[in-house]
């Protein structure tokens, strides 16, 4: 099974109980709009944790009806965080995500030894994107977390991005580790790594997946390229999962999917107990919507 | 001045005298091809080196009328680049395209210290796109040549470009020294080199430019996203020139824009004392045409 856009994530959530959500300093307009929209639509139940009058006045002023929502009220944003994480802890809720607070807060709550979400898993960045000139979603990792993985670091990626797959239905996802060219080239880590972490899947130490690389972009998504370029590969052509060298081939290629070829954009954390919703105040309702919708269906 | 699409390099060459275009091994159908479509349309002035016997028999199975054309009759094909290369130091031809023949091999020859192209300067590709969702071209330096630039090699790399879009018309260009942020961050190298290239720049140590960075990739081309994140910068939004961290973010950036987001690419090597079309197999008989009308305009 494959995914061909980012609507069929709902197919995968029908049926099911509905996941709990908590926003963890819920008083952030944009969170709460996309939250609001998925609830309505029957993909998560939401929980918010926060200053209660903030909260009420926000969805007010935007006409949010929040009858029947639960509201912890924390008016202090770090206490509110760590309300959040031991909700999640305590198994009161399937999905954390971020309000209004900093990034490095929140993942410091996540990261708590005695009760926050850590499974010794590397944390990890996993996008999914909708593009009209490829013919099926495609998912990319790390593209904002993890700013120059080693081998070792990559493998956690990989493993953690695989495990979000399979559970999206995905049986041996396809995985493409990404170089500037499809030669193993001493120069380039990127294509050593790429060629180890192939091999490893070969001798099933990364199991689940098929891994091929290096494989330049046009490689991994053209079999056309790949065919005039004479590669032979399963994985050519026909990637599910990209894996960047480093944070800044993946933001580049986010960012040009989404400002230069329209792309839609899903996301979330991986490698805590369970999928953290962590998007930026940039990304727009519809993004915020789909990443929710995304952590809906790779909740356990 | 600025260039809208790559139509209008044309404006740039018309009037001028016909730039001289010398093909190194010259019996390649896809090169010959563009090239006779460039000189049809008065862009350059074609002079072929290589197998006379294969050329004419390719011109023949394609219809290419090349009646007129110089024809350098050399079978080695090393030895047919070496002709060429003489060719352009003597000053009997103006830009420098490569033929049937792996890279290097021209390369090596450009560079010979007795009769190639040496500046002194690094060689450098330079690429410019024409994206429907952007309000201008926009070049990106460097996709596919220096791997790992040091902070050295990134000012030669800039430089060459600025001089190119100088010889292009633009006075000023706005450079955007690309980060995975925009915050200068000691962690990453790309945010450091940004910061100091910028600094550089205010110096005037580069000239010819402003520089600004490190930018995000949205920072770089979307106003909005720059005044989302409260970024004051001349350059952001209003990009004419990316500078790439290395070759793997260059490389992905350049595939994503050709295959996601329908972008029509010219590039050309810089650096030597001409500018040299070095397209690649892959690369459509667009991209190739479009390459020699920017080796054209960009010719001195």
């Amino acid at each position: 099974m494959v995914l061909k856009n980012m609507s069929d994530l709902r197919g995968l959530i029908e049926g099911g109980p509905r996941k709990k959500l908590v926003l963890a300093a819920a008083q952030d307009q944009h969170s709460l709009g996309a939250i609001i929209k998925a609830w309505k639509e029957n993909i998560i139940q939401p929980i918010l944790v926060g200053d209660k009058d903030e909260i009420e006045s926000i969805c007010k002023s935007n006409n949010y009806d929040i009858t029947g929502v639960q509201i912890v009220h924390e008016p202090d944003t770090e206490k509110s965080v760590e309300t959040a994480v031991k909700m999640v802890s305590s198994g009161q809720a399937d999905i954390l995500m971020k309000g209004k607070i900093g990034s490095a807060t929140l993942l410091r709550c996540v990261l708590n030894k005695e009760w926050g979400l850590r499974t010794g898993n590397l944390l990890s960045h996993f996008a999914l994107f909708e593009v009209e000139t490829y013919k099926k979603v495609i998912a990319v990792t790390d593209v904002a977390m993890n700013i120059a993985p080693s081998l070792h670091d990559k493998i956690a990626i990989v493993n953690n991005s695989v495990d979000c797959l399979n559970r999206l239905g995905y049986k041996n996802p396809k995985v493409a580790v990404l170089g500037a060219v499809e030669m193993v080239n001493e120069n380039m880590q990127a294509t050593l790594d790429a060629a180890l972490l192939s091999k490893m899947n070969q001798r099933d130490q990364i199991k689940n997946c098929i891994i091929d690389g290096p494989l330049a972009f046009d490689n991994a998504v053209s079999l056309e390229s790949a065919q005039l370029k004479g590669i032979k590969s399963e994985v050519a052509g026909d990637t599910d999962l990209l894996l960047m060298p480093d944070i800044e081939v993946g933001n580049v290629l986010y960012k040009s999917l989404v400002f230069f070829a329209n792309a839609k954009v899903a996301s979330i954390i991986l490698g805590a107990t369970v999928p953290i919703v962590l998007t930026s105040r940039s990304d727009s309702e519809q993004a915020k919507f789909d990443s929710i919708l995304l952590a809906a269906a790779a909740s356990r």
